[in-house]
């Protein structure tokens, strides 16, 4: 079985492509397991190294739409027996809130061309849609419950959030006119992600547990009564998993789900990360609010559930201890815990 | 003031057309009246003649698309004085369902095109986006409940449906980004429409008062308990200018409202017919469920409220007598009602 990813490249993407190499094989829609012949990481950058090497690992790299264009040269095409597509390629939300065209070209038209691509093989192939949970939103209009749920009313404040939505109800239409099979969730904040800060966000919400651990000072930018609701890069990608290996009769509805995660407080980070690291590890924080991203992140939901998710036996990360030793177990190896 | 009508040609567009060519003057979100001085019809059809002879009325043929492509010859371009579009050009549902390709050219790529246009411009125009009551959905996995209000979770089963909330989507965050003004709405089901059936699923709402007032046998193509919401032309056409006529602040959120909408069943239409225009032409009326058409229309609200709309002032039709009449007193002066 042959599987694309785009954005294979990236921090969720790579990961997503170790942890399918390693489990080998994998039951598409609650079909027959098969093995995984190969896997095509598409992304404006070359695959990782460790990921290279491996014989399973085709790269292709480029711009995504660029790729998608019509003809025999699209990506798709040329991948034709590709059975399954993880669509994880995305500019993420600081990015397009800056820069409102790249995120209209890489968010809305290239997950448009991507749609288009698998209508065309005529295979029926399965997607899956990297999601976020930036589809939720609150104005001063807006209130919403404390406790987001999967039919909450989206009403995103970003265009980061507008576009997600966007692709959603794409998946849905093509979907449900037998274009392609639909798996689209709504993945939380993920933390602690590895590597270098990237343009979201929310990447203060993985900067203030990575940074500290590197010995690098690390400026929190929201207030510590922030609530936010978190999961770890391998909770993230067993949800993605979940996702593509599930029935249709289990999954339900075309629309997106919820993958589960983890409600907690800005403070309770912190001190989870003196609990785990220690005083000196903590002393490395400091708060000074950025009225920019405070209010990016003021908008969005604090309490995500996951009923759906949960329902079909995907689980939330335990605790924030878990998630910090999940980081510091693969970056850290150095560091007793 | 110059206002330019996409879809301006058909049957809403012209009657909206028509409406603000008699009332002179338009107060732009709750500014100052201003003179009308020009109406821009852009369609695929030339205007209806007695349009045409009006010298306010400038007529745009060609298809909406290729119009709003980009360069000098851009039909905002051209009229880049317009402070405000009516932007009612759309493949209707049954066609979308039929033609694929149709439904996400006209109603997606022409709508994000015209945001574009708009965009270009520099100058924030106002923008009224024709949604739709399709945007709400019903499916086994989706209930609904009786009553659907502003902010009930939509959730499209036509690709109709799917496409005007894209339209919605991007028009509140071209609107966030102050490129625009958004006034967005959704319609209910116009009844009784003129002229002749299109091809919208919900067309026999009209045509089983049309045809029979004409002496035209009218097949009902679902059953008599189907319960759906209704408003006039002269009603929905009175919304869509209090839309454009809202202050911002009275508007609030930048997302859609419904127009309001009386609800009633198929069975009390034929009854008010029978009133209204006698037995002979209630006669006129046979029942045979089509299969295709009831499963679109089951899949519709059936009481659709406008909580956000009514606060404005805007009202529904007082009866379904008063729709027919409209009716009758613009198209069968030879009744006496």
């Amino acid at each position: 079985m042959k599987i694309i990813i785009t954005g294979g490249a990236g921090f969720v993407g790579s990961l997503l492509a170790r942890t399918l190499l390693a489990q080998g094989s994998l039951a598409i829609r609650g079909a027959v397991p098969q093995a995984i012949t190969q896997i095509v990481l598409a992304d404006r950058i070359a695959a990782p190294a460790d990921l290279a090497q491996d014989a399973r690992i085709a790269s292709e790299v480029g711009d995504l739409l660029d790729q998608l264009a019509t003809g025999a040269s699209n990506l798709l095409a040329r991948h034709s027996d590709a059975q399954l597509i993880f669509h994880m390629a995305a500019a993420v939300s600081g990015e397009c809130e800056a820069n409102f065209d790249l995120g209209m070209r890489s968010n809305y038209a290239a997950t448009h061309a991507l749609l288009e691509s698998c209508r065309a093989l005529g295979t029926r192939p399965t997607v899956f849609f990297a999601s976020s949970i930036a589809v939720f939103g609150r104005t001063v209009h807006h209130s919403f419950p404390d406790e987001i749920v999967d039919t909450t009313l989206p009403t995103p404040q970003t265009s980061y959030g507008i576009q997600k939505l966007i692709g959603e109800q794409l998946m849905a239409d093509y979907a449900r006119k037998g274009f392609i099979y639909a798996r689209s969730a709504r993945l939380a904040t993920v933390s602690v992600r590895g590597g270098k800060p990237n343009g979201a966000a929310s990447g203060f919400f993985s900067g203030m547990i990575r940074e500290p651990l590197k010995g690098i000072e690390s400026v929190i930018p929201v207030s510590p009564e922030t609530v936010h609701s978190l999961a770890s890069p391998a909770n993230t990608v067993r949800g993605i998993i979940a996702c593509a290996q599930s029935s249709d009769e289990a999954w339900g509805p075309l629309t997106a789900l919820n993958l589960p995660a983890l409600p907690m407080t800005v403070c309770e980070m912190a001190e989870g990360l003196k609990r785990i690291a220690g005083e000196k590890t903590h002393a490395l924080l400091s708060w000074q609010i950025d009225p920019a991203i405070e209010r990016i992140v003021s908008g969005w939901p604090t309490r995500m559930l996951s009923p759906r998710a949960q329902a079909m036996g995907m689980k939330p990360n335990a605790s924030f201890d878990e998630i910090v030793r999940e980081h510091i177990a693969q970056y850290h190896p150095e560091i007793a815990i």
